[in-house]
């Protein structure tokens, strides 16, 4: 790699790695989305939001925009989490801004039988593509994540065909007929492992799976349909030359009571959402992953005053142990104001420096 | 009281007050609902959702609907969580089945000072004669619930005007101005005592208070907002001549991680969600409290055989101890066939009275 491509700022891999750092890193879920008018600048350039998905220079654009407002330690890849069903031929459309669609949902044996893992430099060259001219584009200047939501997720998504409360579907499906939800999630792990390594060998420098609604189950099939596939990506990702020396975050929101079953897939972190302190979680994981996480999104609709005191808090109750990355519990809203987002980002590299004495 | 008003199925209150019974009692969340072509049919006779619950015959037909079809072991009042804000003077409608909207929504310190305690024999008495007409009309046959949402819950939609993905206007005041937020939430604590002790007055047997917003707040704004206001309820209604001898449930959905606190209100019975196993649950209140449900409303979407063998895990994860009422970790939704709530309740029957020796 040529010169520009040392990095300048690796306290948030450090973090994830449980290594000292001067102060917490910290980035923000969706850091580049809709509360960011040069966002919707782009957003209303590039038409709709797959097509900012799908051109590598909008992507790039976007994700570079929140790194030049706020003092971020990474960068995450532009993207949306269903692009590998999308690239399965399943037909995803975004309705007047209504959430997710799929033309073909999968729903019969047949369905899933034809399911085949994307070919990364085919269908899914467009996420390649961003991810190295991002690179190229950061200098060196921070890390960059990769991404895929987790095979349980895609999964509720493509059987439901669209977003929901609940995503029964899949689950009468997961009880109804175990073998063929396990054969759809099969090949999902498989795809998803696939992504990650292809987005590693284009240059991301950090892996995280989204989990978003592995919470919605309850213990038992939570461990069989949405841990265990996930701990078969991890396991994929540490066998594969691209990706086995880069750190693996897992975030399954709404899952607290399994932070222990999660650390123990080989993740090298875990996200934490907002609704347990991050010193129980801290004590659930034994410090054996770094954490990422936790302020309430809706902190950030708070004061200034407010934001401060919060984020000191999160610092305080993770504390002066290394492995702290810190984040929201869930990706930002629209309606915040992003000089908020500068108020947050500096309290927390502010008060990390103090709590870690850096 | 006249002699039809014996009680001839007590399982229910026995359960609640952790006595043997000869089998697991059952009733459903929401068992007077969408999922009954019996309920349509009057729902679309009285013209709206809230004609529905403003008028007692209609309110009574439809709660005793599911006592008709099924083996229930309650009946819960029908009414709708929002009747108190509507009460105080907020304007509650429902447009186009969208869910509730609030045409004054509160919002300031002069709308907060402005609300008082509804009058129970005036705006609310719809309710009490609908609690009335139920008792008689139910001669006994099983206990009548009555409920309320919590104050934390109805203050989300008060202040939000509307359903939200976060209710960050509430958390924002809460930040902002804690004193006007424990201002609003002291009226809503007083106006919620004397709602459940007027429909004790008129007859309910149980008062369950549906904290259903309270798991979106983070550990430390759970105690301080929802839990603290809901102990002040119980507390209320304890000191009341009407509901002192009465159990009290309390249900906050994703709060499993608070049950001891929410045990140390006072009150009877917790609700549970289905993301985790009674015998932690249980663990966790130390058999203080009776408990409410838990199986995962998605499990009605699957087969008969699914559903037995689900209701069984639930029903073995308590086990043979007292204090268990079966029910569902959430509303029954609309989609669910009928016939297959038959086969839970009467699953519940018989695998309760084998385990419990009945």
């Amino acid at each position: 790699m040529s010169m520009p491509d040392i990095l300048q700022n690796d306290r948030f891999l450090r973090a994830l790695r449980r290594e000292p750092t001067d102060t917490t890193p910290i980035w923000v879920m969706r850091q580049a989305g809709r509360y960011l008018p040069e966002y919707r600048a782009t957003r209303a350039r590039a038409g709709s939001f797959m097509s900012l998905a799908q051109h590598p220079e909008f992507a790039c654009e976007v994700t570079l925009q929140p790194l030049a407002r706020f003092d971020l330690d990474a960068a995450i890849l532009f993207s949306d989490i269903l692009t590998i069903p999308d690239a399965m031929g399943l037909g995803l459309s975004f309705a007047h801004g209504e959430g997710p669609q799929f033309a073909r949902p999968v729903r019969t044996a047949a369905d899933i039988a034809k399911l085949a893992v994307p070919d990364m430099d085919g269908e899914l060259r467009y996420v390649m593509d961003a991810v190295r001219l991002i690179r190229r584009e950061l200098h060196g200047r921070v890390p960059l994540i990769g991404f895929s939501g987790s095979p349980w997720t895609l999964a509720c998504y493509m059987v439901e065909g669209q977003g929901s409360k609940d995503f029964a579907t899949l689950k009468a499906l997961c009880w109804n007929e175990p073998k063929l939800a396990h054969q759809l999630l099969d090949t999902l792990a498989e795809a998803v492992a696939a992504y990650l390594i292809a987005q590693a060998a284009a240059g991301a420098q950090a892996l995280m799976v989204f989990d978003t609604w592995g919470g919605l189950l309850g213990p038992a099939p939570f461990r069989e349909f949405s841990l265990r596939t996930m701990a078969r990506v991890v396991e994929a990702l540490q066998a594969s030359e691209h990706s086995h020396a880069l750190p693996v975050i897992l975030f399954s929101k709404g899952a607290g009571a399994h932070l222990a079953a999660l650390a123990d897939t080989g993740c090298a972190a875990l996200g934490v959402d907002w609704t347990m302190d991050l010193a129980d979680a801290r004590r659930a994981v034994d410090g054996r992953v770094a954490l990422q996480g936790n302020l309430d999104p809706a902190v950030l609709r708070a004061s200034p005053a407010v934001i401060r005191r919060e984020a000191r808090a999160v610092l305080d109750s993770y504390g002066n142990h290394p492995g702290h990355v810190f984040n929201l519990g869930h990706g930002i809203t629209p309606e915040v104001d992003p000089e908020l987002v500068k108020v947050l980002v500096d309290e927390v590299h502010a008060h990390g420096r103090i709590l870690r004495g850096g």
